[in-house]
C-alpha cells in the first residue's frame, strides 16, 4: 500500500482532469444571468464532496447563492479542522485579452489558466484531493473535518455572517483553516498572518441647484467639483500620508520581529512596480514596500464624477458632483471609529458654499493572528514537508470577510495557507494555477491535518 | 399718415401673431433628427426678409445649418449697420418642467413662453419688425442695412467665422449691432459693452495601467484621483483667487468709471444667489458681484471622472481619471497665453508617479468695447427714446464667438442692444420674452437706424 505521498503523486493527472471539468462551470456571482451556473457549481461542489469521501453534504439556501457544508466527524478525542473556500468566481472582463477562453481551461508552460483556476477553485480543491488522498490510503482522517464554501464571496459575502450566525454550532472547531491568498513568492511557501480592513464613505456635494454657464454666473458661485478638489487634497499630503487628524493613533507598530520577518524576505519593488504598472511606487517614508502594503493603513478616492464628462467641451459648473473615499485599516484602528474621524475632517473643511453629504458604507476589521499559537508550527511543519522550504510569515493588503467573522464568532486561530503566486491575475484575464503549486499543496494540505491532529 | 411710433403702437397685434408663427418651427440646432426644421426655419426667415421689404435675401449653405443673409442698400452716402441674430435654439428638456409646450407659443401675464422666444427668434423679429415699419411709413430706410443669421449659435458657431472669410465683402459695414443679450432689469434699457472670453482645456492622468485592487496593492502607488484632486486644489485659493502664476498679468483693471458705473445699478445679491440656488455667493475678495461676473477672469472645473461611480462600493485605485478645466477671460488676457500658463502650472505640479496628459481645447478672446465711439451715445438716445429711462452700460459673463470674429476681421464698432429680461430663462425651460420689451424694443431698433444715420 503506497504511503500519501506516493498515492498523491500517482493520481496528478486525475486530480488535474477533475478540476478542469469543475473549471468549465461560469459560477460568476456578479452576474444574474448566470445564477443558475453558480448554483451548479455548488451543486457539484456538494456531490463532489460525498464523493471524496465526506460523510454529509448539504447545500444551504441564502437570498442568493447558496452555501455548501460538507463534514467528515470520525475521529472522536481529535481536534476539528473547519475549511473555508469559496467556488464563486470573478467576472472576465475585458474577455478580449484572455489567451484562451477563460471557461475552456488550458495547461501552458506548466500553468493550468481558466478563470476560478486559483480563485478560488483550485485551492478548494487542493483541500478535497488531500481528504480523498488520506481517506484513500488510510481509511480515515486524521482529525475532524468541517468544510464550508460559499458562492458569494467575490461580490462582498454578505449572506455568510448571518449564516454562520444562524449555523454557530455546525461550525464550531478548534482551527480554522483558508486557503484563499498567494504565497510570497515561486517555491516560497508562505502563511499569511494579518489583513487590512476597511473603511467605505460617499461623499455627496451640491453647489448651484443646476448646472450653470460658466460664462454668464461664472465668478459667484462656488464650483463644487473645485471644493470636492480641495477637500480630497486635504487628506493626505504629498507623501501620501493621511492628514486626517487622530488617524495613525490606534495604529499598532510593527514589531522589531515583523520588521525583520519582512525585511529578510526577497525584495522586489521593480516587480510590484510593474504589477501595478504605475510610473514609480509611491507611498509613506520612512517605511518599505512590503511594509507599507501589510501594516500601514491607506486612504483612497475609489472614484469620483461631477458635470460633463463627454467628448468635447461644456461650459458648465456643475450642480452636484461625488466621490466614494475608502481606508484600509490596520490593528488596532476600526472601521466605525476611521469613518467617524473622517466625517468630522471633511465637515470642518467644507466651506458653506456648497452642501455636503457623508455617506457611511461598509467596513470590516482588520485581523492579525497570533502567531504564537502551536498551529502555526503545525502548518510551517507541513509547508515544510511539502514543498522542501522553510515557510514565511506574511501579510495582506485586502480583507477576507469570512475570517474577520469566523474570529469574532468563535475567537478560534486562523491559518491562511495560500498556494497562489503573486502573479497569478486572479481577477484579471489570464487567471492561472501553477501546476506545481497544486500538487504540493494537495501534499501540504494532507500533512497540515497531520501535524493538527499532533 | 402715421409716424414711426403710431405705426409700431398700430400693428402690436400683427408683430405677436407673426413672431408666434416663427416659434412654432423647432428648430434645435444640436438635434440631428430637427435638421429640416432648422432648415426651415432658416427659409421662412429668408422669405420673411424678403416679405418686411429687404431688397435681396439668401441662403448660403454651411457643412450643417445655412446661414441666412438679407440686405436693404437704397440708401447711397448713408452708413451701413450690419444686424447678427440666430434663428436656431436651445433643446428644450426637460420637457416635463416646461408649463406649457417649448414650441406651442403661449401668453401668460404679458410674457410670451415659447423656446427661442428671446433666445433669439424674437429679438430678430425685433430688427425685422422695425425695418419694416420704416419702409412701410417712410418707404425707405435711414441706412443702409445688411442682416445675417446663423443657425448654429447654440452649438459653437463653428461655420460662422469661415463664412465671414469667405464673405468679408459681403459683411462691410460701419457698425455692428446683435441682440441677444438681456437687459440689466425690467424697464432698464442697456448696452452690454464687454463680453468674456474663454480657454478650455481636458486633463488626463494615469497612474496603474489597470484598476488595481485597492487592499492588495493599495498603499504603495500614488493614486491618481487623489493627485488629480491635488493638482485642482492648487489652481485656486479658498477665496478663489486663481493661483496659476501670471494669470492676473494681463487683466486690464477696471477704471474708476466702469466701478462707478457698476455700482450705479440696482445691486441685487439675493437675486443672483437666487438665480444660482447656491447656499451662498462666493468669490474673490476685494470685488462686487457685478466685477466678479463681468470683469475679473475665472476657472472652473466643468466636469471631473475617474474609478467607479457607480451604486455601492467598488474597492479600486482608478488605473485613469480626467478633468475638464476652463477660464473665463478678460481684456487683455489671451486664450492662448492663458492655456500656456495652466498648462505650464499643471505640468510643474504634477508629480512623477502619475502620467499627465493635457489637451488644449477651444478658445475665444474677451471682447471689450470702446464706448467713447459716438454710435454708442447713437444707441443710448434711441434706447430712451424708446423706453423713456437712460440706458445703463453693462457687461455679460459669457462669450458671443460671432462678436469675436467681427471685431477681429472688420474692426468696426459693435452695439449689443438686448432686449431680455435676467429671468428669460434662455436655455431652461419656460423661455419667455416680455411683450412689452419686444415691442418697445421694435421701436429702439427703429429710432437706432435713424440715430446712427445721422
Amino acid at each position: 500500500m503506497p504511503d500519501l505521498a506516493q498515492h498523491i503523486d500517482q493520481n496528478r493527472q486525475r486530480y488535474l482532469d477533475e478540476l478542469i471539468e469543475y473549471l468549465k462551470v461560469p459560477s460568476i456571482s456578479s452576474s444574474s444571468a448566470h445564477k443558475q451556473e453558480v448554483r451548479r457549481a455548488g451543486e457539484q461542489l456538494a456531490a463532489h464532496m460525498l464523493r471524496v469521501g465526506l460523510s454529509r453534504s448539504q447545500m444551504f439556501p441564502t437570498p442568493l447563492h447558496p452555501i455548501v457544508y460538507g463534514e467528515w466527524l470520525g475521529a472522536p478525542g481529535k481536534p476539528t479542522v473547519l475549511i473555508y473556500g469559496h467556488y464563486d468566481v470573478q467576472p472576465v472582463d475585458p474577455l478580449e485579452l484572455w489567451k484562451s477562453p477563460p471557461f475552456e481551461p488550458e495547461i501552458r508552460d506548466g500553468e493550468l489558466y481558466a478563470r476560478g483556476s486559483v480563485d478560488d477553485k483550485g485551492q478548494i480543491y487542493v483541500h478535497l484531493k488531500a481528504i480523498e488522498a488520506h481517506l484513500k490510503v488510510h481509511g480515515k482522517l486524521p482529525l475532524n473535518v468541517k468544510f464550508i464554501a460559499e458562492g458569494e464571496e467575490e461580490i462582498g459575502s454578505e449572506h455568510l455572517e448571518p449564516f454562520m450566525q444562524e449555523q454557530a454550532q455546525l461550525l464550531t472547531a478548534d482551527f480554522v483553516v483558508v486557503s484563499d491568498t498567494p504565497m510570497y513568492g515561486r517555491g516560497i511557501p508562505s502563511i499569511c498572518y494579518g489583513l487590512r480592513g476597511l473603511a467605505y464613505s460617499q461623499i455627496d456635494f451640491e453647489g448651484p441647484t443646476v448646472d450653470l454657464h460658466s460664462g454668464s454666473l461664472g465668478g459667484i458661485v462656488a464650483n463644487p467639483v473645485n471644493e470636492m478638489s480641495r477637500l480630497i487634497a486635504a487628506l493626505k499630503d504629498a507623501d501620501g500620508v493621511v492628514q486626517v487628524p487622530g488617524f495613525y493613533d490606534d495604529v499598532r507598530a510593527l514589531t522589531e520581529r515583523e520588521r525583520k520577518m519582512f525585511a529578510d524576505l526577497p525584495q522586489n519593488d521593480e516587480g510590484w512596480r510593474k504589477t501595478t504598472g504605475s510610473p514609480r511606487l509611491h507611498g509613506e517614508k520612512g517605511y518599505t514596500t512590503l511594509e507599507r502594503l501589510w501594516a500601514r493603513p491607506t486612504l483612497d478616492v475609489n472614484g469620483i464624477w461631477g458635470g460633463f464628462s463627454g467628448e468635447g467641451s461644456k461650459t458648465i459648473i456643475p450642480s452636484r458632483c461625488g466621490c466614494k473615499v475608502s481606508m484600509r485599516l490596520v490593528p488596532d484602528q476600526s472601521s466605525a471609529k476611521a469613518l467617524d474621524l473622517l466625517e468630522k475632517f471633511i465637515k470642518k473643511l467644507c466651506p458653506p458654499t456648497v452642501k455636503m453629504t457623508f455617506t457611511r458604507m461598509h467596513g470590516g476589521e482588520p485581523w492579525l493572528a497570533d502567531i504564537s499559537h502551536p498551529c502555526f508550527d503545525a502548518a510551517v511543519r507541513a509547508l515544510e514537508r511539502a514543498f522542501g522550504a522553510r515557510a514565511v510569515y506574511i501579510r495582506e493588503g485586502g480583507s477576507i470577510p469570512f475570517l474577520r467573522a469566523i474570529t469574532e464568532s468563535t475567537g478560534k486561530p486562523c491559518l491562511l495557507l495560500g498556494f497562489g503566486l503573486p502573479d497569478e491575475n486572479s481577477h484579471a484575464p489570464n487567471e492561472k494555477l501553477n501546476l506545481e503549486n497544486y500538487q504540493k499543496g494537495i501534499l501540504a494540505a494532507a500533512y497540515l491535518y497531520e501535524e493538527l491532529a499532533r
